[in-house]
């Protein structure tokens, strides 16, 4: 849905690449991760500490394919290896409903999926994943596991805390904390996410998890992400020649008049509700409002058993509150779909009132 | 090593990307691998069928971030789903000294390393990957464990087959053939490789697997490398208007002349020898010549029991045939090193004779 700002840019953030270029697999052998562009590093660090989402300095970045590929860096990197038993893995419902197959999909003997989070007593160390604002439901999450002294670890997915879905409300300063290019720019196809990693050996052993699993992370991509990242934060200065729209104010308005116009079609509807969000001052942005999640977490009302189901027999894809770990009555829906999509989900969406 | 013939290229692989291009995860939603460029699928039928090395017709492309994340999926692939012990995943040794740990990183209960081929001769299902030309030693492999029928699934590691390294003496027809540009065209950095896959059940499930581990592969790698591989295409062409070298004749050369250097030093030492390959006609080539594999495997006289620590100690840094499941009496070393690296690789050789 931000195509139109990158489209306004022009030869800006335009990547040219030559056939001899960036043929090694090593960007910087000196690094502890190798592979990391450094260009992508500086353009990370930068953005940060303009938007002021999360502290940089004593951080060290790894590169990966996307972030799904860093949680599974994450999780190799703090599973004991000592251990028997493999540990559990938790997240609180609703849950990001990936979380489940990417933890269990080869059976590893070094993690397992272990549900909702809340409803998680079991002894022995355990692995927290922390998304916040969370996917589906926009709300801003803390780990919910009573920490057990050196038995719990956070991983904390932190992929939608951008000034265009809610308020920055402080730098947070997370032991392991991961970005996705395709949340924050709406470059999904590029492959690339970033993790912020305290500790040096965590740090290690993540890269380890990207050099088995893929020998490091497209540099193309890594080179272009530079690119946008930094005709963010250029977009972002307060005064000088940039003749651009600040990035996060152009996407945060455009967010809003979606959910504006969702809110909207739901207020006319004796079927339907969405999630209130606070006011919230943004350090950023310098002033208040309401979160614009990138998913609205829909609720259907006591009529309807499953809000899937029922929407799509009015021809409206969605995901179901299952998918998360909770009740059929929720569905989660984009808000970041294309333009022609998200109006069309409208129009369906209130054609279904009027005649119900 | 093959960069020169890339600067030779000049623009004509320079490749450009808008900043608002590529945005989605998709690429061809009707195709079974939903996130590969049509453009990449349309270059890698192209020059396999340009260089005669491996039939395309009824495959289907599979494409991956390098062949290391197309190992993982065909194994994921092909592990019974119904089997309560994981399935054993062998080599015939000297095997690549990758697959013992991409194997077993994730102590996956779907699949776990189970050794050299030569000697496998446990009941129940394996998966064999055959490595031809074969990383570390460079001959042309088949596979080894005899087969069960319905038990051995055979993954084809074909990263080596192109003309540079060995003669192409027939398209080869297996049920999983795993490429890679990196070492077709030396664009280790694009982490761009691609499977051929027959099965449509085996390709889909495959798929899967990278959509789990990574949401598909870098938009910018996979468009730059079908660009490359269209340049290389068309340099083969034997008339038309192309006025650059066939790529495979040049690099083809460089490899002969990094072997004839290497011989002659080997030739002239009392304390190594390398293996010797037989001329072979070539389809593509239309002569015939012996090969000219990517690694030297080579080995040191009984008088020396660990070869890599020996030539550690004159400081040439090898991998150790340990590595590689076999004995410390061989090394590999790389033969598409930068010339630099190439170079002093041999002046410190030579040395070592001189005074042996």
């Amino acid at each position: 849905m931000f195509e139109s700002y990158w489209r306004k840019m022009g030869d800006k953030c335009t990547m040219v690449i030559a056939g001899y270029e960036s043929l090694s697999y090593f960007a910087d052998a000196k690094n502890l991760c190798w592979f990391l562009e450094p260009k992508l590093e500086e353009a990370v660090k930068r953005l940060h500490l303009t938007v002021g989402n999360a502290v940089v300095g004593d951080h060290h970045v790894v590169v990966g394919t996307g972030s799904s590929q860093l949680i599974q860096a994450a999780l190799y990197a703090l599973s004991p290896s000592d251990e028997p038993e493999p540990v559990s893995v938790v997240s609180a419902a609703p849950y990001y409903s990936s979380y489940p197959e990417v933890t269990d999909f080869l059976r590893s003997g070094l993690y397992k999926w272990a549900g909702d989070a809340h409803t998680f007593d079991a002894d022995g160390p355990y692995i927290e994943l922390v998304t916040s604002p969370n996917n589906p439901d926009g709300v801003m999450r803390e780990a919910v596991v009573v920490n057990r002294p050196g038995q719990g670890k956070l991983v904390h997915d932190l992929a939608y805390y951008w000034p265009q879905y809610t308020s920055i409300s402080r730098a947070v300063d997370f032991d392991v904390m991961l970005f996705t290019a395709s949340k924050c720019t709406g470059h999904a196809g590029s492959r690339i996410g970033w993790a912020l990693v305290r500790d040096k050996d965590v740090a290690r052993k993540m890269t380890k998890f990207i050099e088995i699993n893929t020998i490091g992370v497209s540099k193309e991509s890594q080179l272009r992400a530079a690119k946008i990242l930094g005709a963010i934060s250029d977009s972002c200065l307060p005064f000088g020649p940039s003749k651009y729209d600040n990035f996060f104010e152009y996407s945060k308005t455009l967010m809003a008049e979606r959910w504006d116009k969702l809110r909207a079609v739901v207020k006319r509807s004796n079927i339907f509700s969405l999630p209130k969000y606070p006011n919230q001052y943004c350090l950023f942005a310098g002033d208040s409002s309401e979160a614009h999640p990138a998913f609205a977490w829909m609720k259907c009302n006591d009529r309807i058993e499953d809000c899937d189901k029922f929407l799509r027999e009015h021809k409206i894809v969605t995901r179901s509150g299952r998918r998360f770990g909770t009740d059929p009555k929720h569905v989660r829906i984009s808000m970041v779909s294309r333009d022609e999509e998200f109006n069309l989900f409208l129009q369906r969406l209130s054609t279904i009132q009027w005649s119900g």
